[in-house]
């Protein structure tokens, strides 16, 4: 179990005991169970030819933090959109990094939406055991054979799995039992900045609208062998706190020698004063009103927590985080509790002056501290950071630059009574899992645009299948499982096929 | 006149208003003016070859922060040594890189010590006009003809000109009028950790003790063309705070995902709480006992102040730093008089967490301040570091490592009285130049080896000619000045040779 609760969509489903789900009971249509063995049958005939594709697509990196690969990643997509019969398929350009629309029309009632993303987290190809763009396909010990490489499990080995049950259905002779609309962006790991201009395109608003809801294919087995499924996510804020020389009208121009601090001001020092307002000497956030809108959970938020905690290993969950003791040395279930129902402002990293090996005698001109600030329902982004920005001015740092750098302006939330939640119940069901239930991920993805208005869709995850290490060397997907507690890849493709017809 | 003030031995005498030195008066000896002509005129013909003497110097990249090229910058210092004269040329092992040892037995009555460091600080290539190890001679616009690399003016450029001064003697048929010491070391620009074993070596000591003072060749002359001479420097101590979880015992492990900062207690704001206790709101050091050993200036020593105040440029002063006001908003004189008085704590540095561009979704298990303290007279590197612990200790934050990473133990003071500083003054005024003095620098430089105990020798630095951008993009040591207040290499090594007669 390597992390006990879910805290971003890469990491969807690590971590739920088994458990009955509590509140969701499927309502599947009738379908015809020899049709399903002849599309399961095809999509084992076919696993090579998915395993290759993944490995194509993971091969062509596409980093927006560092805009390379973005052309060629967003033609890719395109193109794999295409071979898996997506009829319409269209680079929605933005101010950023370009999307892609598609549609796949079965001539089913239903509609169904997807997101996707095309991008993938920097890397460091000197951490890797084996190259993050070679997408080899290697032996990991109580696993099996998985494709390592960067994207491989956020989010390129689910949305393979996924494009693999369109190849399936149609190489069985079968038609797609729901209609699909698919949005992709290619910014996702730089804070989704304009994905709004993708969704809200003249075309693409009108398709998602006719859509049960919206999911993302993801990954959700954890490492015990465990499925969640979140109702929410929070929100997500990503910005820098500056303070430099030039706003404060005080310090040096540039970087000078450290010896002048007899009688120069250090803009570090501004920025360490500046940042100590912002928290309780508990270090929880102290920002005027930040606190506002946060509410309890309801009693049937604390029932899945309380489930959770009952049923999953606080020991466990510590040593996976490498954690020895909660915040405010609270017990596990009151951990659940504070990470669904707390919001965070958090330094996530320092950056000023001379930041290499040893030390460098200089008086810096300008620091920065990277914070991160996750959103629960009824706050906004530009609420909080106008928040931030008045309890700043309020102190005397008005000076002190509130760059944004991008975010999830809201939490997002979808009811477990939804058919796409339900759905996702009784497909997981099918592969003998019983799914339980979480409250809201402590982590954000950008399912607001689709859980706010005007859209007001149910929106979520869904997929078996195991992978883990998103954002940190030796990302995996697992392709064959040796592991007694998980499944692979066929029951990934599998768990897709059966979450299309439970969606019908 | 780039910088009012001197703050560091690279940077020495950049900073003097013309004006009758104060308090020295020179005692030449009579020394044969047809001898010094044929010296002069031999260190003329030996100009291009003393020119690309350096040029090979700089060309040998020894960086001690990398570990690079440190061997072969140790054994072209010996080499160099050798070739200018001196009878033995030892390697002095330290625990850290190695030093030199080397005589120059000229059978003279009166000995002198030399300092040499033949490392240079680290470079960033891509931010050089010419690149740095190629010491390319480069026409700088108002200043002439300049050598441009890594190390050119810190401090192998002055080096380079004594040593011609050494070719120059004895290329004209002369003895040196002096007999020499020479100590260099390899980790000036990492705190000459282990300065002191080349200096309390068993062969060093004794050598040094014989001397009459210490000085380190300088390239003194300011863009306005004055000339200063420091008659001490502050100490200094170069470290690192670190909160980690590992010590706290709170926080995770490694850095993990941001979102789970809802119930995981984070370094970084660790740190910045115990950063905040170490200042008071405007900023001075407020570690408990810090500023016991201050002392107010010496009526003498305010007197050079104020002969440096009335004749130096306040707003050409601030406009070099790059500074719109002085800390505490006070008036020029004072400014000087904290630089000179006031010891310093100074941030230098912030890393933690992610430091990239953009912003990384990530909760850092590490945060670290880099720390520059200068310590005035009668502070002690030792004394303050326990100073600094015990006040962390006291508020709580015990867990904050104190990592020293090098420095200058002490302060370092010379008497303006010493033969030494009269024999700088008297061969200044060889060059029609008025040195001003100055009770001590700003930075600091390892002299306190020398001007502590056992040897209680005088120590400073001396040297005409020009250079600048030391630690910068663009260093450069002017070797033909077409500016009319400023010297080059001709009028740099003859100061030398004048020097060496001065001190006879």
């Amino acid at each position: 179990m390597p992390t006990p609760l879910v805290t971003r969509r890469d990491l969807l489903g690590t971590f739920l005991a088994s458990a009955a789900a509590a509140c969701a009971a499927s309502a599947p249509r009738t379908v015809d169970a020899a049709d399903l063995r002849t599309i399961y049958a095809e999509a084992e005939r076919r696993r090579a030819e998915g395993v290759q594709r993944l490995q194509e697509w993971i091969r062509q990196p596409s980093i927006a933090a560092e805009s390379r690969g973005m052309q060629e990643g967003c033609d890719l997509t395109m193109r794999l959109a295409r071979d898996a019969g997506f009829g319409v398929v269209e680079r929605i350009p933005t101010d950023g990094h370009p999307g892609v629309f598609a549609t796949l029309d079965a001539g089913a009632p239903r509609t169904v939406g997807l997101y996707f993303m095309y991008d993938v987290k920097q890397v460091d190809p000197s951490e890797w055991s084996s190259p993050p763009w070679d997408a080899a396909l290697v032996d990991l010990p109580n696993l099996g054979k998985a494709v390592m490489g960067r994207g491989a499990v956020n989010q390129k080995g689910p949305q393979a799995a996924f494009l693999a049950a369109l190849h399936a259905v149609r190489g069985a002779g079968k038609k797609l039992p729901v209609n699909l609309v698919l949005v992709a962006e290619g910014e996702e790991e730089v804070g989704s900045t304009h994905l709004a201009q993708i969704v809200r395109h003249a075309r693409v608003q009108p398709a998602l609208a006719k859509c049960m809801g919206v999911f993302m294919p993801d990954a959700s087995q954890a490492l015990d062998g465990t499925v969640g499924i979140n109702l929410g996510a929070k929100g997500d804020i990503e910005l820098e706190l500056v303070a430099s020389s030039e706003k404060w009208g005080r310090g040096p121009k540039t970087d000078i020698h450290s010896s002048e601090a007899a009688r120069v001001d250090n803009p570090a020092w501004r920025l360490v004063q500046a940042l100590a307002t912002l928290i309780t000497a508990d270090r929880d956030p102290a920002v005027d009103g930040f606190m506002d809108a946060v509410r309890p959970l309801s009693a049937a938020e604390l029932a899945m927590i309380d489930m959770v905690a009952r049923t999953s290993d606080e020991a466990t969950s510590k040593q996976s985080l490498g954690v020895a003791r909660w915040a405010h040395d609270v017990d596990y279930r009151q951990s659940l509790v504070d990470l669904c129902q707390k919001p965070t402002l958090s330094i996530e990293g320092l950056v000023g002056g001379y930041t290499g090996p040893g030390g460098k005698t200089v008086l810096p001109h300008r620091a920065v501290a990277k914070v991160d600030i996750r959103l629960v329902p009824d706050m906004t982004a530009d609420g909080t950071i106008d928040k931030l920005k008045a309890h700043l001015a309020k102190r005397g740092f008005g000076d002190i630059e509130v760059n944004v750098l991008g975010g999830i302006d809201e939490a997002t939330t979808t009811s477990a009574d939804s058919a796409m939640i339900r759905a996702e119940v009784a497909a997981y069901k099918k592969a003998r899992i019983d799914a339980m239930l979480w409250p809201r991920m402590a982590g954000s993805w950008p399912g607001h645009l689709f859980t706010g208005k005007p859209l007001a869709l149910p929106a979520g995850h869904f997929g078996m299948g195991h992978g883990d290490r998103a954002h940190a060397p030796d990302e995996y997907y697992l392709i064959e499982s040796n592991n007694p507690k998980l499944f692979g890849w066929d029951t990934a493709v599998r768990s897709f096929v059966d979450f299309l017809y439970e969606l019908a």
